[in-house]
């Protein structure tokens, strides 16, 4: 596979491979279904035979088809598609702290351990991140807007950013202008400094359940509980438990990840983010949106912001996932907290640095993000698709295992008798992280579940980690049993 | 003058012209003074007599020496010399938040407008920084680092950094180890960091009265009350004070700037500082030290650090002052509070970005930065004295002046009955920024206070900034009168 960003368009064999696996993938071609002929195929589609013949092996690769002796190219069977989604956090939500987090944290710390072979973070391979184009970028503002870097970008911040971001809008379903928005660092400055904007120590924050440890953690750190509300595997978090909740507690805000959830993958409608935007204004209740997957939609539109539905919500998201997590390229759009927010930017950062957004400024004006986009969701869409078949097969019968519809994480269910956290300490002692379902949640739920990022590409490394990873499960299982 | 970083050295008679102000300046030369003969001057120095007359006329252009016609040259008398140091503030210091601060907020937010003369900002001239050097650094990093910068820089933050750090604190009188930094955005956030991980909101912290504006801010966000403890123009923190204040007040924390404070300019002594350390480590007081002046002395060795002094103190600072304010390039020793320091930089920010930091610690390796630092000092030393002469000529009568040993800004104390946030106003519509007095005080003291800076190299539109500000505060004076 050429490096993204490098190549000028996919190659033939390749954009038709892709085409057949979105019909498998819409099942409009089903296991077990006889694939058309070599020469049938390169005639329908005006290729050569070897070019078709291309295509099918890339297909083979990625265990699509099969092909078998004297008769042809089959649909494969897969037993990723059979198997069913994990289950919901508790039905009954109650306000909760993160104290049980806290023996979790070494776990957090030890993530990020370069030597570790990364399943527990929720990191892009950096080779599929427009690294190249990036680097030219901010060669060239080093070089010629030196005394614009070098002086304060004073918050908001770098204009040309937040011009781009901008006419970005449109595509999440907004109008936006650059006054709407403040450059932070990473999503992680966004998201602290909403929660700051809106609330007071001691308050009670709705959040999904399962959630992003990230949220957890900065919860926590500015002394504030919360209020999990369970998130269904296909629709998001789920609305009426969150109506039944809002009756009985007092919140003061709700942090969501309404758009490719994390770790659940997860994708509102349309509908649902309707009424719940109509849901929290009717109780003046800030809704802060975690948006920092919304581009990587595997495929069909990219899905509107909840910013779409009301224009009291405040968006937090940033660049992490798409152009790289090191540039720490966040922004925030705070709606009516804008004068508090910009004053707490202030004493908490004072500025961000100029340098990377001026470099990403220059890219999103002078094209060729959205073809990167285009390249990166089929990539990760491959890499979800194919993770979800080797953990079928490496992992215990009986698991349970996330269809996420864009991003790169995975949400997987073991056995009810699993202990996720005793697995993530053998993983890795072995040289693998995986992230356990307890730090996805302030009461410790999720004894048996974990979050496996798909963001690299599966090489043996990765193929042979899952293998280890299925075996560590089983030993753990047979003890057990 | 040739641009910093760019010129291999001083040429000869520039060298002599600073040994001639430095001898001025400890009055081994007095005003009235008959200088040497040119002839006399060139034997004595073994230079040629136009080399010597080369260095009489920078002086001359300095207004340190004056041409007599038939009688050769002389020590100017300094006005600027016999003008009294700025007093200090209350001698009895109360708690006070800094509710008086809000009104004066909308001058804050001005003082960056890029279309006033800034003279209310604690900023250096961009001519006077390395830009042309960390321009290359940064663009060298853009191209060959592309897979550390774009990764997280997770806390502490990138290592060849931080072991730079640890070799320069040989300097401060420290022996640090890289493993006692953390890398942070700017020294705000290592100030709000340390402030974070030391107290608790509703707690008490000893400042200094006046101190710098941007800790008031961030003291105010954190809710935390502040106890003013009034700096001595010359040996900065009334420590008598300070001892009789803790024996009636509980405080949680110190937040100081003992080297070239903010806005007084003066430097403690290392009696002082040994006697403030123990007096804190007595009562386990921990200490936070804002050292971010601290390279900058007009002369002789760099003062120690408080942390010299006793290794518990959190020390803040940044490169903001000396390579470039906009790269953010802070950093913090966080003492026995590391664990949770670390912990509260990953809820805040989560991580650098690395590119300008694996920049600065080339620059720092490759050296060059403290031939750079020797040429800053002897500048801001320049522009500091050049300013002084300004204000004495241009200010009514009666004014007192700080007369700072290093960074670049100046107390100024206007005659009693004037105010200085008027006179910001006024300074404001003409075009001009100043930083009013009770900007730097929890209880809205130094009414008729300010603190103009000297960063910016003395040309004609400051020149006339200056004769601007004083007509306006003769104008003020004369309504009152």
């Amino acid at each position: 596979m050429t490096a993204l960003g490098n190549s000028l368009a996919d190659p033939l064999y390749q954009q038709l491979a892709d085409t057949l696996e979105e019909m498998i993938q819409r099942r409009s071609l089903r296991p077990g279904d006889r694939m058309p002929s070599l020469r049938q195929f390169s005639r329908q589609r005006r290729v050569s035979v070897p070019t078709a013949l291309q295509a099918y092996a890339m297909l083979e690769d990625r265990g699509l088809l099969e092909a078998r002796p004297k008769s042809g190219y089959y649909v494969r069977a897969s037993r990723a598609d059979t198997v069913r989604p994990p289950s919901a956090g508790s039905q009954s939500p109650r306000v909760a702290d993160y104290s049980k987090l806290d023996p979790l944290t070494a776990i957090l710390a030890s993530q990020n351990a370069p030597d570790l072979i990364p399943l527990g973070v929720a990191l892009p391979d950096p080779r599929n991140l427009p690294e190249a184009r990036m680097a030219r970028e901010m060669s060239a503002v080093a070089r010629h807007l030196r005394r614009q870097y070098s002086s304060y970008d004073i918050p908001p911040g770098c204009l040309p950013l937040r011009t781009e971001l901008a006419r970005r809008s449109l595509e999440w379903g907004c109008a936006m202008s650059p006054e709407d928005f403040i450059l932070t660092i990473g999503c992680t400055e966004a998201l602290a400094l909403a929660l700051r904007a809106v609330c007071e120590p001691g308050d009670t924050v709705v959040v999904e359940s399962p959630t992003y440890f990230g949220l957890a953690v900065v919860l926590q750190d500015l002394g504030l509980k919360a209020l999990p509300i369970p998130v269904d595997a296909e629709r998001g978090i789920n609305l009426d438990v969150l109506e039944q909740a809002l009756r009985k507690t007092r919140v003061a805000a709700c942090a969501l990840i309404p758009s490719f959830h994390n770790p659940v993958g997860s994708c509102m409608s349309d509908n649902d983010k309707q009424r719940l935007c109509q849901m929290l204004a009717k109780r003046d209740i800030p809704v802060i949106e975690d948006d920092i997957y919304g581009d990587l939609q595997h495929s069909g539109p990219r899905p509107r912001c909840l910013r779409a539905f009301d224009e009291n919500v405040i968006l937090c998201s940033s660049f992490s996932k798409t152009v790289a997590p090191g540039l720490r390229l966040g922004y925030i759009a705070p709606a009516r907290w804008k004068a508090r927010v910009m004053r707490l930017k202030q004493t908490t950062t004072l500025a961000n640095p100029g340098l990377p957004s001026f470099a990403l400024a220059a890219y999103l004006r002078e094209g060729g993000y959205e073809r990167y986009l285009r390249k990166a969701r089929s990539i990760y869409r491959q890499q979800v698709n194919h993770m979800r078949e080797l953990l079928v097969h490496a992992l215990p019968e009986g698991i349970a295992l996330s269809k996420p519809k864009g991003g790169f994480v995975l949400w997987c269910e073991l056995p009810p008798q699993m202990d996720a956290v005793r697995l993530s300490r053998s993983a890795q002692r072995s040289g693998i992280s995986i992230a356990p379902g307890p730090l996805f949640s302030p009461r410790g739920e999720f004894s048996n579940f974990m979050r496996i990022n798909c963001g690299y590409r599966v090489d043996a490394k990765i193929e042979n980690a899952v293998i280890t990873l299925g075996k560590l499960a089983k030993d753990q299982l047979r003890r057990k049993g």
